[in-house]
């Protein structure tokens, strides 16, 4: 999910004549249509300052509020389907906002003529998650248009969680010297979809890492709440993507030691036959942390003890300068400014 | 918003092979995926029993949730536009669960290629049709799909909100004696769509009735609290499912005096001409309720100060039998059943 944020200068415009598929990539063209087209038209005093979830006051609770649709392509690839990506995509969106998912709901698109057994085996990847995750699915919608309208099956998924209280997550909250923490290795998720398609001559043992982070967070929550400062899940835009949004909102810098950024070698090969940047391509199980410098040895050995973070690594800090921008400190001691993602390499990965 | 329900006699399976656009009507064959193939696999003792909302404990406040999507072809039409269908409908499924609506998020699927203007003017139709209820929209995600994977645009938004409180609503409080009330004339809407496609040689000066129906329900919970029984928003499928599922659910009767539902000539003659029965027609902003005897003059009375409500009529009576069954009392004495919607006359009206 995307909160809807008014652009911090005012001055972002949405020209763009059409909608293209790098709009919906996550990386600089989405962000020009939210704050540049969609902020502006919805603003209203309670949009929230949170990037993964909205906190919602009802009859005195904090509810943490979450949407997002999945379109992914193909619906099943190794490791998971749009079922699972559709649970745990959106239990993540609340886990890193310091929720814990409780209930969902699942409003489905079908194209007329989708085989029964391709929607049963869906809703059964959605139940299944959902039984792992500990959320509920307790509603939903099911629209149906003719074939040709959609492309077999959307889904979007609406998660309300509580939230926890132990942590106060804020960008404004990061200060230099923090460490940035990564739960395992990124880019399986990506590079997964884009194999599974079959467009290339390559085959690798590769699986979405699709699944929940909350044991993630509920470990830092429960070893050091006051350490974290910023969670996210860097799911399209990948890395690169979320740590360029927290130095815009903190106005710090981030230094990324690359060569301890966890990678699969067969993500990393694929990334340099392809001429992609690992740090772009998109994750959906993998958390993104800053913890206070004190604090951040203790931060990783909790991930490290989840089962699914064993991989975890410190990859880089928080520094003054240069303000607003994630430099890339390769291992030859060289550097290089690390960007958003610009266009959209691998669409519908989720 | 349907709530997933397990089958009342455990019996009904789903064995259609492949999904069509009945499942997606809003009638007996959708009732079957989601008794059938849907609510089996989600079982969870959490689904709630309330038909367009699932009420959800958070942190002490028992907060009101609701899910739709929006797929209607044309994106505009007299009186109208997806972006209103996607904020109102979604406000009513709140409204006739008794709760007003607070927050809503937004999830968008465009198609590459869509015009910005298009999009533009739908954004903008639903911000004034938040700020006309009342509910501010917080959050939302954007996805987009290849040209020729999704039909210009596909809409989903969830509303959370506050339960009023006033009214304890269950279709097992419905007594016969209890009178059913509609809030104005039926079947505007999908017939003002089938108008909007253009394939028929038809005109009419006909408009969507889409609005927030949360002021017939607001007036209904001050006037006579304890007398509202059962609220529905009449959308696809009609009049005339909804009061078949009340009837499924109460294990009662309903009785229509035909003549007493109020109807355009405009729509009466659309449905003459092309065999349709306007009970069947979805309407996007008529309440229809179902009130204690004693108090239905006074109900009618509060609907119809309300803007909007002038047409309000009652329109039948709750009978003991014959049980399970919707009767309708023709102006000359005789009787018909009526059935929920059978097969999708009216694609894609919402």
């Amino acid at each position: 999910m995307t909160i809807l944020e008014r652009a911090a200068n005012g001055a972002i415009r949405f020209t763009d004549p059409q909608i293209e598929m790098a709009h919906g990539a996550g990386g600089k063209a989405s962000r020009r249509l939210v704050e540049g087209l969609i902020a502006p038209i919805f603003a209203n005093p309670i949009l929230a300052p949170l990037a993964d979830a909205a906190i919602v006051p009802v009859d005195g609770a904090r509810v943490a509020t979450t949407a997002d649709g999945y379109v992914v392509r193909p619906l099943r690839f190794p490791g998971g389907s749009i079922g699972e990506l559709a649970v745990n995509g959106t239990v993540n969106d609340l886990a890193v906002s310091g929720a814990r998912a409780h209930t969902l709901m699942v409003s489905l698109i079908l194209e007329a003529g989708l085989p029964t057994e391709v929607l049963r085996a869906e809703l059964e990847a959605m139940a299944g998650a959902a039984a792992r995750t500990g959320v509920a699915i307790v509603g939903g919608d099911t629209k149906v248009v003719e074939h040709g309208s959609c492309d077999a099956m959307f889904v979007t998924t609406f998660g309300v969680g509580a939230l926890d209280g132990r942590s106060a997550l804020d960008p404004r909250a990061v200060r230099a010297g923090d460490r940035v923490l990564v739960s395992g290795p990124i880019g399986d998720h990506g590079i997964t979809i884009l194999l599974a398609r079959g467009d290339l001559e390559l085959e690798a043992e590769l699986r979405s890492d699709t699944r929940s982070v909350w044991p993630f967070v509920a470990a830092l929550l429960e070893t050091c709440p006051h350490a974290v400062r910023w969670m996210r899940d860097p799911t399209r835009g990948g890395v690169a993507t979320a740590l360029n949004e927290l130095v815009r909102e903190s106005g710090l810098a981030i230094a990324l030691r690359e060569e301890e950024v966890p990678l699969r070698a067969e993500v990393r090969g694929a990334c340099e036959l392809l001429g992609l940047d690992p740090l772009h391509i998109a994750n959906e199980g993998q958390l993104l942390a800053v913890v206070a410098a004190a604090d951040a040895e203790r931060a990783l050995a909790a991930v490290r003890a989840v089962v699914g973070g064993e991989g975890a690594a410190l990859i880089g800090e928080v520094r003054e300068a240069p303000a607003r921008t994630v430099v890339g400190i390769t291992p030859y001691g060289g550097t290089r400014v690390i960007d958003m993602l610009v266009g959209d390499p691998l669409p519908r990965i989720c």
